[in-house]
């Protein structure tokens, strides 16, 4: 009749968006201010002014058939250009308009470089805790996923049990830092590290083995936190990145795919992504979000809220008595559940009204995740809300 | 390396972008005023008034956050349900908003509702002339194309063909009306012609034959042509819809696909559509145009311009020797190439600086494809480019 897997996919949302749906609903029943929804990684921050003034400015001054008309399916090459000398400018890094492929957002970057890269049978590595979509992902691919668990210390990649896992089959890993869910950046050692691991099995086994770095959040770090560019220590790195968390754009969809310069065969690469794109029904990225990005390179929404928020929930959490690593970026606390099963941690959350997405599908269990990118308002009146659900265990 | 299947699509564009991209370069060595080119269906009347006054009032008037933040991943509720009400009062049919799902234009409607319906192995058919990326999103399922040749002095269906394509193995079947490439609008009789064939067929095998009706053209029909609406003659309908064309956007990526509420297991059809959106990596709709929907129902661009463009185009050719149908819809007049190879006769076509499309990819070999959706000033400036070139076969 359907597509099974198709129809699975769509009848069992995933666990992120079932809980969206289910704040949505609580909210109508009960008050919006009386459910403290951590569901999703929806800003609470505005976009920067200079996003709506360079879209009404598009919208006024621009001719209408050339603003809304179809782009080359790669993109506006002006576009791409102002992206790729951001890019050099700001990394230091060799960067090319013509390996830049504009995109509707993180997850067509990611659907797409990974249906350029993969074949049945091939493997991926997802460093767990990993974003659950990525699964969805690569394995419409045909591709396996293998997951590594990150150190749980530091949620830094584990190097041996990466290398422990990498086959011949083995044909790209996703790295995500800032991370989603734990809030780590990956520290430069740990990126030299992994870098000339990959590098090394590369050779040994004579296959390339694609870096696709998912930077949505690269841009949301705090305190002295820096995010290394993989793409000046790995040559066969694909970024893909997104405006949707640095902009507060979520629902816009705009991003894309950078092919390193320096990736073997970088044409063929770039040619794959480019049929992919066109394969997936993608034609082009929005054309007026598309001619907003130049004039907005290098804002970001105010995200002095979200380190605000940071510091206050992971102050009152731990005094609470729950257990978190400190997240240096992206707008997550991964928090170990005060009970084995994150499942029914989360379910007796909804009893006080919190909405925290439980971690099994993140590839790590016994964990919650929980987004503070909501209002500081919304944090201080949940806390007593987490003091009285970690006391319920305490008495217990 | 990469992905040979992707890489083969990149490489080789289609040849309508192909040709897109050539004229792009031809018109920066010769000025754009030198080339006539009649490549894409990108349209040259502005959007209405109305599209950019709400784009605007959004911008100025919407909170941001809410804006531009993430829709549900089938589309906002109130949209949704703006569209429903508007196709019930329309076309007097039922609708129902739960089975309203948003994508970013015609080409994601229908790479999500193929992967939804249909399976490896799977039979679609595509009544020819087709839109050539019609092939690549079906065989991208696993699916296998089964190409009918569409009655040639009217590009109505032919039903007998049809019929004796359809197999057990048949599971979908691709209309498009108005048509591109020919401009046909399918008449009610051919309409309840098909529906009915395809109701006995279904019954005959017991298996579920949906009708795809991709429908950016709607809005775009001449005369006293009107286009029959498939969900009220045949129950398994899923309407795949763009505002690209009627709305002079089709850079922006906004479209919708509409599950009739009468098919069989509707429910589950959609909920296989939302777990194809899902594993495709589409997240949801730009949000900007989703809410600009309910603002712009019912507008459409200037379409009398191309109304004007058809006769002018169809006159002068058919003057000059040309043979075409007279299409009721569309902006795409589908001509007879004067020599058996069409591509031969583009190539010499390029010569007068004139870009048809040649119609091999759109499994009817032997024609060209003139996107009249141009200014009346390029046509009228091309009209002696057309008559030299009948001229210059005439001599032969």
């Amino acid at each position: 009749m359907v597509n099974e897997k198709m129809r699975g996919l769509g009848a069992h949302r995933s666990v992120i968006r079932e809980l969206f749906e289910y704040g949505k609903k609580r909210k109508a029943e009960i008050g919006a201010e009386n459910v403290f929804d951590f569901s999703l990684g929806n800003p609470s921050v505005p976009a920067p002014d200079g996003v709506n003034k360079a879209l009404s400015r598009l919208l006024e001054e621009r001719d209408a058939v050339s603003l809304h008309g179809y782009t080359s399916a790669q993109g506006d090459a002006g576009v791409r250009r102002a992206i790729a000398d951001y890019i050099a400018k700001t990394q230091g890094v060799e960067m090319n308009a013509d390996l830049i492929y504009l995109t509707v957002g993180a997850a067509a970057s990611l659907t797409i470089s990974l249906s350029a890269v993969l074949n049945e049978g091939d493997e991926v590595i997802l460093l767990a805790p990993f974003f659950p979509e990525y699964r969805v992902f690569a394995e419409r691919t045909g591709a396996k996923v293998v997951p590594v668990l990150c150190d749980p210390k530091s949620f830094q990649p584990d190097l041996a049990a990466v290398e422990a896992a990498i086959t011949e089959r083995t044909r790209a890993i996703i790295v995500n830092s800032p991370n989603n869910p734990t809030g780590a950046v990956m520290t430069p050692e740990s990126a030299r590290g992994l870098a000339d691991l990959l590098a090394k099995k590369e050779k040994e086994y004579g296959n390339a083995i694609w870096l696709i770095a998912d930077e949505p959040y690269r841009e949301l770090v705090y305190g002295d936190a820096t995010v290394p560019y993989l793409p000046a220590l790995y040559d066969n790195t694909l970024v893909c990145y997104s405006f949707s968390k640095s902009l507060s754009l979520p629902g816009e969809r705009i991003g894309y795919i950078a092919v390193s310069p320096k990736a073997e065969e970088a044409s063929a690469v770039y040619a794959a992504i480019c049929g992919a794109g066109r394969a997936l029904g993608f034609v082009c990225a929005p054309a007026l979000f598309q001619y907003m990005i130049p004039e907005v390179l290098g804002m970001t929404a105010d995200i002095s809220v979200y380190d605000t928020n940071r510091r206050l929930l992971y102050n009152a959490l731990t005094e609470y008595g729950y257990e978190a690593v400190y997240p240096d970026g992206a707008f997550y606390l991964f928090v170990k559940a005060l009970e084995p099963d994150a499942n029914a941690f989360c379910e007796r959350a909804k009893g006080e009204e919190l909405l925290l997405v439980p971690s099994d599908s993140f590839g790590c269990p016994g964990y919650v995740r929980i987004s503070y990118c909501v209002t500081t308002e919304q944090i201080e009146r949940s806390l007593p809300a987490f003091k009285r659900l970690a006391e319920s265990y305490q008495k217990a």
